[in-house]
């Protein structure tokens, strides 16, 4: 059949299949509406030069930043990006592969919502060429650059205990996604590390479709107790501006009362009365990475996945000084 | 033919073109790679259900927002949006569109880059249905929800002289786009309207590619001058961000030494030690306005574009409060 092929692609002389017969199929073809498969054509011609981006939150500052980055690496390759935003949803993350496979990317980025393990499964099963970012699944082998979320949040804690901070807290997401769990062993080891008995209450996990009153109902709790913390790591950004917020209608002085270090990072930290101390992320870095690796992996699918840790830089400022300098 | 077609869309008894001639064509079909073109079979079946936006920058918190909205809005419409951000580029815009309409979109809503007027019109030339989210171009008839800037920038302006300001300056971009005309037309006016007699110096233009260097430059020849501006207007976030980070910087403050008011809105506005009036648009209901109007030029192609200008609120808070009250 593969000269019956040719003919519609147009790349054999009739002659060879006799232009009856040729003619026949192309009008049988036609009369269907049918035309080439672009996705097998794009299989055998190997792109069509467009990369699929799933981000988990268009909305945070971080992904937005981040997709602005592999927009731009991607141009410099020659690719166009197509972006889908899952907001933290699996469902939503799986309608948007789907539409993006039928659409006919080259390959994906993911940055990958809760519960979207089996997605990342399929696609590998399938041999759909992907890079993870920020977000990866240490049951699945595949290709992924993040940053090192465990030592970010370990450097934060010792951080504070270093600058005199003696019971310091976490709000995290209450997420089963390897990054959040890192985070959250980071930051718990680097309390027991340095002599600091780490306390089940200093340690609130909010659900990420109630951000706002879970944050102000874990500071209440952290705050009330006989002891309350005197400092607290946000493992996210979006924790940390509704915590700022609701921080500041206490009238809470910061760090006087509390000090504060981020995850996430964002003009609104630059621009607080007291500079956020924050975990920066290698936005520039980590994007470029991800489009280098994809598009290495479009060209030697076969190639061993690459798997990339890079270090979070902690930008030490006004909210987590010193305790000692803060009580003068 | 069509009972041919049929066969392969699996809509008819194969009985009534025979087994054997329907067996056969499925044959010929699948061993060409071929598969129905889902172009041709969304035009007859009306849809594939799936939106292209096209946002001028995916960095800029306030499209990123408005993003997330129309997502939100398009799924209980029953789609699912991709996205593609233009970074106020024309050239990227057209290979975005492109890349979309290859990819089978039922339609756009797009918040044009500068320059791509052109653009709009092929589209509307083409009959490919779409809608103007925030920014429209005056000489095409086309539907579009926006806010009304020229109303907004005046409502500011005015707001203002009220409270006691007299040498009210503008930074802006420098940009034929319409909104941003409208915005400087509505800033001149309420000076005009309000016996203040407008001076040109008071009105700096930064070009987009530039704005960390423009907004210094700006700044600093609005403070140099004998009469320096005693409030500001900015005419966009990422101006904004710029113009506050080079305002602390300066040791200003803010209202005492330079009242603020700003377009755009995010996190940082809140938190900002003396938080920021700023011209609030209505994105929840631009982005469900611009999905709406998309879902209707769907379902009835040949009616008479919607036009729909929405008015932002002046949210009034501690950066512009009345002159004599900050000198006490």
């Amino acid at each position: 059949m593969a000269l019956v092929s040719y003919v519609l692609n147009g790349k054999e002389k009739e002659s060879r299949v006799g232009q009856e017969i040729a003619g026949k199929i192309k009008q049988i073809a036609s009369e269907l509406g049918y035309q080439p498969n672009h996705l097998a054509k794009s299989l055998r011609s190997g792109k069509t030069h467009t990369i699929g981006l799933i981000i988990a939150d268009i909305s945070n500052p971080f992904f937005a930043n981040i997709a602005r980055v592999v927009e731009d690496e991607a141009k410099r390759h020659g690719y166009t990006v197509i972006i889908g935003s899952s907001d933290e949803n699996a469902e939503k993350s799986r309608d948007l592969l789907n539409v993006l496979i039928n659409r006919q990317v080259d390959g994906f980025i993911i940055v990958s919502a809760e519960d979207s393990q089996e997605q990342v499964q399929y696609l590998k099963d399938k041999k759909i060429p992907f890079v993870l970012l920020d977000r990866y699944f240490p049951a699945i082998q595949t290709d992924f650059v993040s940053t090192n979320h465990y030592k970010a949040a370990y450097n934060a804690g010792v951080h504070l205990v270093k600058n005199g901070y003696k019971r310091i807290g976490m709000i995290a997401y209450d997420s089963q996604l390897f990054h959040m769990q890192e985070r959250i062993r980071g930051y718990v080891e680097a309390l027991t590390d340095n002599h600091i008995p780490f306390q089940e209450h200093w340690l609130k996990r909010v659900r990420i479709s109630a951000i706002e009153q879970g944050v102000k109902a874990a500071i209440d709790e952290m705050m009330a107790s006989e002891q309350p913390v005197d400092a607290l790591i946000f493992a996210t950004y979006s924790l940390a501006i509704n915590g700022l917020k609701y921080i500041n209608e206490l009238r809470l002085n910061v760090p006087g009362d509390l000090a504060i270090v981020s995850f996430g990072q964002a003009e609104a930290f630059d621009l607080y009365y007291c500079p956020i101390t924050y975990l920066k992320q290698p936005i520039g870095l980590l994007g470029q990475t991800a489009v280098e690796l994809l598009v290495k992996k479009l060209k030697e699918p076969q190639a061993e996945p690459s798997q990339i840790l890079m270090e979070a830089e902690l930008i030490i400022r006004a909210s987590s000084k010193t305790k000692s300098l803060v009580n003068n």
